[in-house]
């Protein structure tokens, strides 16, 4: 940023804009509301060169007007500093349908004929820039992944003000410019999400200079926030931490002075407040500005439509004028709208946007279409990755001693934020729960960030931290999601439970990801990578409320090629797993395991083969020496794991000449078949492991449907039978909430029993005393609170070499 | 509400206060504390009639320590104004893990014993209720629906205020006293909350009285309100639109008479906002009052342990002395912690609360524990619903005629708002979309509710509406939990892709409904009913962002006799589904349908029946006249519906030899084996609609998986061909959209062509036809924008009795 400052420019007459410049920008203003309206409505004639006939306008009227005009406003203004003072600044659009904005102005700045070479800037490349607008085959009506200059998609609303913060992280020298609508400002995220100035660096970090576009309405409707009075709405964001800087009215050249005055204001702001905490080392956590612009919706478009009140209302929230084939009034008001911006006085001959005005926007990677904070694959560098092996847990012997899987994690992660320290291009997110998750290693080496004041006491906050801890998981979601699109890495981890707050969030930026795959100008983007832990099995602290492992159905609906997930059943695996999905790229990678000490299973070697494999058979702990087994049991997760263990050993010391393979699935997806995802096992590996006929006893860590869903089209389905969460549970023991869902080694071995072909009259009396024992547990865990140590204690009975 | 004001009450020194009252309260506020405590650790010696030893403590320690004081502190004096001014007044919890603090206070009030008649008011009940808490077979650690008195689960943080408020629409004179945790403050949902007040009618609504409830500090980290200054709290809840009483301290006599002067005050700008809106009519949006309490976390607990700073710090969020078998110095501190309540001074020698602490608490149902506001089911009415046939849609023949679904449930609850005008208990809710999906005919009877300003182009605002619209599907959705589960009715409007916004919200209400049906003591409530529109395949406006089907997926994973989903086909559908679902109790109730005017199939009665049955042939559609068909087409859902019909009429135009079947489905539970879902149809009843071995080509509105799960138990699943949503989408034309995914009739066709054994030779220049069509469409589509007029104007070629 260039720190001379403004003042000097300012006109004579005390306000920033001389008439000159406030003349050039009303006209590019003009400019971009005519591309805009033109792109909702026009198929042809689009320089209006001819009179406007019904043959030009798109059948089907699909966009909205009402945000628009006041984006363009924005832009041309922020624009106006960017030229000026060297800003490297990007544009968020908060409002959902504000497309035909953005899209203008990448036009008009040359990017969008840059990236989409049809788009031509002349007649022909206009014409094509209407069309395309909400047609078939064309582009949608929001900011989208197919938007230049985006990185938020304007869908479900509520995530623009996280997504500019995720953006400014550790981009210091960055502006994020953030329009946030009324509509939007109503959502809970959204609302929320004003308090991530609190975890804003200001010497590190970039700024977010939020402005909150107050236009008044939704589809049909006042807004909160654009009905409060002026007093309330300054309190609200005085008390959320900011400075709001006012511009109302709606008389263009006065809104145009308001505008650039507010804007000269806040930059000096932001200015002073960079210098005195990077020059000055003032340790304060920053009021920084923000616009509060009241501007009619639809403005400069139809006044009233019908006799009724359309600009300046909600009216003109979508297309003020409709049903233009069967009323030529209508055609005729749209034909004067349009020419109300004066085409023939913006563009040239040839179509061409008029010299004088192309030369007040930004060049080259600072046009905010262009900035390549936007495509942050550009900019990504990958990470630089320990060796996971170096940070193994022992196993001397499968099932004999007990580790945490997240504790290997956090270590590895520590490893990650140490070797990365300079780059700093990579956070971890939570709710709190970084060490509560045993993630704490990490503290070793960074800690949370804080900008609020501290005790003596506390521990671990600075403002220098690259942990990220708030109540919220909508921003830590919404951070993280801003934060990889800008080019960065980061990994969210969660409770199971509670990661269905973010379920339509994650769902957009699949979206977004299925999108840009065919984008070959979008570079990948580093994965979005969760930890779900505290899982549905030891919730020993909580109960019922806090049990649901749905997430993972939730996201395999998405596409195929997207979405990852893991289900490491040992601290080694998770070493693998952690290393692996830091490596990859535009996926969704979701990683399943507890946080309680567990028996550990496999050497580091063991660990990394099996998953790389995926899923594979244990030897160690099958008997079916490479003959047919008589049953199969699987496993996928570390406590399904621990019970199918247990119940092969119960089984194989009452029935030992039962033969039983144990298969174990890491890399969920491979069950799938391989027209369905690419991970999917052929179909001749799947039979080799499951068998095309033998019964197979499955213990899953979710909803047992979903085995049955991602295996229905394998040759042995049919045997399948799947244990998992069945909606059952409270406050209770581990143990005891494995019984309360079929999940325990007992309810295993006996539906073994009564799978196998002719077992089930043999052994009975060994399927009653399995029976009796659980009754036993049962009644010992309700007079003593606790589980009976053959489970506390219990450990694998054969050796590694004893299959 | 006694309107006498309590100044005569005050105490000389100008406190509210006297010495004798605040020793009172201190003393029960120590009996709650003591009870609280006895409940995280204690298996016996309730009492300590003996020296604390380790066989008295659980083995396993767990709960919350950190909030409950603090929650014991505001109960006591809100039963202090409860019992002067007789209030009606429910207590919502909104910190998680408050549970010991709630569960103590209904067990001084007596309602504990009521309810569950074991846990005695003596030194052996007092044993049951330490051992029950976080005990295997006991209850959870949070307010629960086994707390007498809550209505709000304490798992997942972020919806105490929306469900204080839900509560508090249309009961005048209930106050809710609603306690947020600065945890909880942090959460989007909470934060967007604060604007209910923008909704509350001060004529014929209640009171939320917020307590903001500072103690600092999270599991393991300061909160960012805790740690805001004082000026910007003020700042902020001043720009939300309260009166922000603050109320801050740590010593207890100061803190009494702080917090009862407060609470006075309180009640008096109750009182005065009260009087001026009903008795003086002044139309205005009040400033309601608020506390916010700064108070130590795990106030009068442990102030260090181990040397470490635990009372007023994060150390004291969950049990702040644990290990203590291994560690007699912190058993020892346990008991002085304990004794430090004096439970002599409290508790009589039966271990019955002292009698004159007993009087000061409130009686019968004006206890909080007690109060029946909070089992809704007690208070509840059913809705006087109107007939349905009386709003019936003409259907002179299927599929000749357009109607629109939605347009017809909003007839139908248009006559639910005029025959329960006097009730008033029932509401709509919806994120600014009632009118926009089409079910506005409920303006003529009522408006929207809105406390603002208005202006006079203002249409169907008031102040008295019974229609709520904000941008917030969390908000809507914690409104009608608080209306529902205090005994009123409702239902929320929303678009398909947005509801997965409160997926983790729904989670909870399910389990709550879950758990509830095993307490006898809870009566039936309301169904949360779900009006899904503007779904998958109608998002012309929109585009990929708007489309997820999946919320359907996410509820059938909840215990099946609690989900309900419909696919109405058409408007006459509509009303019979519309009316069923409001007159069921304790249900979540999904329905699916478009607002787009669509043909019509049925008429009022041939509707009933069929949505009746849940599911069957429609005869008029088939043209296998009693025999086994070639093919079974089956539908779920609006489009699916006419997209296969239409595909059975291009095959017996093209292929009039082939025996077709048509099965719609309304009720999707019908196709769960019955061992499953109670509305699962008899195996042989399915086998009669599916037959046991012919191809059925299904069309489903949402995840084709979906369908495969729900049936992958019954006979034919092996042959069920569904087509569905695959996440493809973008902004074009509602055929392309059904195309692109492989939902459209000639896509449909082509498969029945496929799966008949034989046919896809004999057919093979058929399907040639059909397959020249797609691409027909496909480029007529891109070249105008529009689709095919055959498309558009498609109608089913045949009458009802031509099959």
């Amino acid at each position: 940023m260039n720190v001379q400052t403004h003042t000097a420019a300012s006109a004579a007459d005390g306000s920033t804009l001389d008439d000159a410049e406030l003349a050039l920008i009303d006209r590019y203003w003009r400019a971009a509301n005519y591309l805009s309206v033109g792109q909702i409505y026009l198929l042809d004639n689009p320089l209006l060169r001819e009179p406007l006939d019904i043959k030009h306008v798109k059948p089907r009227l699909l966009g909205h007007w009402g945000t628009t005009p006041g984006l363009n406003f924005m832009y041309v203004h922020l624009n106006r500093v960017i030229r000026r003072d060297d800003l490297d600044m990007i544009f968020i659009c908060g409002p959902g349908h504000g497309g035909p904005a953005v899209v203008a102005n990448a036009y008009l700045e040359g990017t969008y004929t840059e990236t989409y070479p049809r788009v031509t800037e002349d007649e022909d490349g206009m014409r094509v820039l209407f069309r395309q607008f909400s047609f078939p085959g064309g582009i949608p009506s929001h900011a989208a992944p197919e938007t230049p200059g985006s990185i938020h998609e304007g869908g479900e609303l509520g995530y623009a003000v996280a997504h500019a913060y995720g953006a400014a992280f550790d981009n210091p020298d960055l502006i994020v410019a953030c329009v946030v609508g009324d509509g939007e400002a109503e959502t809970g995220p959204l609302a929320a999400s004003w308090h991530s100035n609190k975890f804003l660096n200001p010497v590190t970090d970039g700024t977010v200079l939020p402005i909150l576009h107050l236009n008044g309405y939704k589809i049909a409707n006042p807004t909160v926030l654009g009905r409060m009075r002026d007093d309330e709405v300054e309190a609200l964001f005085t008390g959320y931490g900011y400075h709001p800087l006012f511009v109302e009215g709606h008389e263009p050249a006065d809104m145009h002075r308001k505008m650039a005055a507010a804007l000269d204001q806040a930059l000096d702001e932001i200015r002073t407040i960079r210098a005195r905490a990077r020059d000055e080392g003032v340790n304060e956590r920053p009021r920084w500005p923000m616009i509060i612009l009241r501007s009619p919706k639809g403005w400069t478009g139809p006044k009233t439509v019908d006799g009724k009140k359309t600009e300046d209302f909600w009216r003109s929230h979508q297309v003020p004028l409709s049903g233009l084939a069967g009323n030529p009034a209508h055609l005729e008001v749209l034909e004067g709208w349009l020419r109300s911006y004066r085409p023939e006085d913006l563009f040239d001959d040839a179509g061409r946007l008029a010299p004088e005005l192309a030369a007040i926007a930004p060049e080259g990677p600072r046009r905010m279409s262009a900035n390549p904070h936007t495509n942050g694959g550009v900019l990504k560098r990958p990470l630089r990755l320990p060796d996971f092996r170096a940070l193994a847990v022992d196993v001397p012997a499968p099932g004999r001693t007990v580790g945490e899987a997240t504790r290997a994690m956090g270590a590895y992660l520590r490893e990650v934020f140490r070797l990365n320290a300079d780059a700093r291009n990579f956070r971890l997110m939570g709710p709190d729960e970084t060490a509560s998750n045993r993630l704490d290693a990490v503290f070793e080496v960074t800690d949370r960030v804080w900008l609020e004041d501290t005790i003596p006491e506390d521990v671990h906050l600075s403002r220098d931290g690259r942990v990220m801890e708030i109540l919220s998981e909508h921003l830590c979601q919404g951070w993280l999601e801003g934060y990889l699109l800008t080019g960065r890495h980061g990994l969210f981890s969660c409770y199971e439970a509670f990661i269905h707050i973010i379920d339509a969030m994650v769902n957009q930026h699949a979206k977004w990801l299925k999108v840009t795959r065919d984008l070959t100008w979008r570079r990948p983007v580093a994965s979005l990578n969760y930890l779900l832990t505290s899982h549905v099995w030891r919730q020993d602290h909580n109960g019922f409320s806090h049990q649901d492992p749905g997430f993972v159905d939730h996201m395999v609906n998405k596409k195929a090629d997207i979405v990852r997930v893991y289900f490491p059943p040992d601290a080694n695996s998770m070493l693998w797993v952690t290393d692996h999905i830091l490596r990859t790229w535009d996926r969704i990678n979701v990683v399943v395991a507890g946080k309680q000490p567990e028996l550990q299973w496999l050497t580091i070697d063991e660990a990394a083969r099996h998953c790389d494999a995926g899923i594979g058979i244990w030897d160690w702990a099958s008997n079916d020496h490479g003959h047919e087994p008589d049953v199969v049991f699987a496993a996928a997760g570390d406590v399904p794991t621990l019970e199918a263990l247990a119940a092969v050993s119960l089984l194989r010391e009452e029935l030992p000449e039962l033969r039983i393979r144990f298969v174990n699935v890491v890399d969920l997806m491979t069950l799938q078949s391989p027209s369905e995802h690419p991970h999917g096992l052929a179909e001749a590996t799947f039979d080799g492991l499951f068998t095309t006929d033998k019964p197979v006893i499955f213990a899953y860590h979710g909803y047992p449907q979903l085995i049955h869903r991602l295996t229905y089209r394998r040759h042995n389905h049919r045997n399948f039978h799947v244990h998992g969460y069945r909606e059952e549970g409270t406050t209770t023991t581990p143990f005891d909430m494995v019984v309360m869902n079929g999940l325990d080694r007992f309810h295993l071995a006996m539906h073994a029993i009564d799978s196998v072909p002719g077992l089930a009259v043999r052994a009975a009396p060994v399927r009653q005393r399995f029976r009796d024992r659980l009754i036993e547990h049962h009644d010992y865990i309700r007079a003593t609170g606790e589980d009976m140590p053959d489970i506390s204690n219990w450990v694998w009975p054969y050796g590694a070499g004893q299959s």
